[in-house]
């Protein structure tokens, strides 16, 4: 399971805050720790606005002065991806495109260019798709848009894009089956957050937790998530474990020893 | 998803020396708050020897005084366990028969003659199959051994054993793998304990509720478990309901206000 840290987002007042202020220790900081928490890559995102396009540039560099995993470039304004993109050390993932005109244009040409791995969101000028079978018509238009376009499938990753289970009681299990499908018709990779599921219910971080180890045996690949969040980092652990993918326990324990695992 | 509670188990020492002093009061509590805590049945399980059959018959009454939920009746002695299909009331379970001879010959009459459900184990005199191949193999035989008994496949709980994870890596992908692979070659409901898989590994409740989880994902119908740990019981509401299976996430709901979630 790929994690990407998503604290260093600017929906994050203090972050967004950090950001506008040049605070430099404030988000290497929080880059240090999510990587520390168990953070693979790290997503940066910028609050749009006229300062963008530098916000972003000043983010990824400051980020990368101190942590060496790559960065997840999320942003929709092209300017910004841009700038990140090029000033980037090493392979850095776009976050993200869809079948929506803007991100086509926009968005495409620079995965492009730079041969970064992607985030594909299963949705186009329609809004998000209701149904699997919805998902799974404009998850096919994705796949062969970018292989008109000899991107590398390999290099992307598939969002079906959960729903609230408090909108619609079957939201949470069309997005488990949405993975599944998407993977055995594409062969291609898939990725979530995990917020969206519990939107306006209590005691999110109960639903997040237990919709990821669905996810997890759901066949996703990687997840956009809290590292810092210990209770959420056990149950990767400890999801990974019994689905055979940590052999004799290794990182389990090494967790258990590290005092890492929450009950 | 059927909650049968675990706790009343005399190889859990304070139970058995409850049922040893006959002390009503210790186990009619205990009845009574895994009926709260939101048990559908209440396992009963006496210790083996001389007293047995006198033990049983005692528990059996001493719960069913005070809760109205049927049992389910645990134990390898088949004098015991018809003393308590006799005195049951309602329709009880039985816990449990398999492959092995001395269950064939013990219990399968005693199915048939009281016309209770029925924990079936995907076990014969070779011990635990270590596949699901070699589970599969015990359910066919089960399968076919129900039916020329006349006995209705939709009572049977079929569990496919789970072995720890800590001796095999795989062990709870192929438990996991055996309840899909059961429910669909037979038809028939599934069962499972929660704590085998976590054997002799540290934090177990971690593992057996992200396992339980896993389960349910899987399609398993019944599970025995202890409906007093409120992290637990917080896993199963919470997963219902991403599985589609709490309209209007009411129960969801209505657990939160009654502050039984626990994060």
């Amino acid at each position: 399971m790929l994690i990407i840290g998503e604290k260093l987002n600017s929906a994050i007042p203090p972050v967004r805050e950090a950001v506008r202020n040049r605070d430099r220790a404030f988000v290497q900081d929080l880059a240090r720790r999510q990587v520390e928490g168990g953070a693979s890559l790290l997503d940066v995102n910028t609050a749009q606005g006229a300062n963008e396009v530098e916000d972003m540039e000043w983010l990824v560099r400051a980020v990368q002065e101190v942590v060496d995993v790559p960065l997840c470039i999320d942003s929709v304004n092209p300017g910004a991806v841009e700038r990140a993109l090029q000033i980037h050390r090493g392979k850095a993932m776009l976050n993200s495109i869809s079948m929506e005109e803007s991100r086509i244009t926009g968005m495409l040409p620079l995965v492009k260019e730079y041969g970064c791995s992607v985030v594909a969101l299963t949705v186009d000028d329609g809004g998000i798709p209701k149904t699997v079978e919805d998902r799974m018509r404009i998850a096919g238009r994705l796949v062969d848009l970018l292989a008109r376009e000899k991107i590398d499938l390999s290099e992307v990753y598939f969002d079906p894009l959960a729903l609230p289970v408090a909108v619609s009681t079957d939201n949470a299990l069309i997005f488990f089956q949405s993975l599944t499908e998407i993977k055995k018709a594409f062969g291609v990779k898939t990725i979530s957050g995990l917020s969206n599921v519990s939107h306006s219910l209590p005691k999110r971080k109960l639903i997040n937790r237990y919709f990821l180890t669905i996810c997890m045996h759901s066949g996703m690949d990687a997840v956009i998530l809290d590292p810092l969040d210990r209770k959420l980092m056990s149950a990767v652990v400890t999801t990974e474990m019994l689905l055979g993918k940590d052999p004799f326990c290794r990182n389990y324990l090494k967790a258990y020893r590290g005092g890492a695992l929450e009950e």
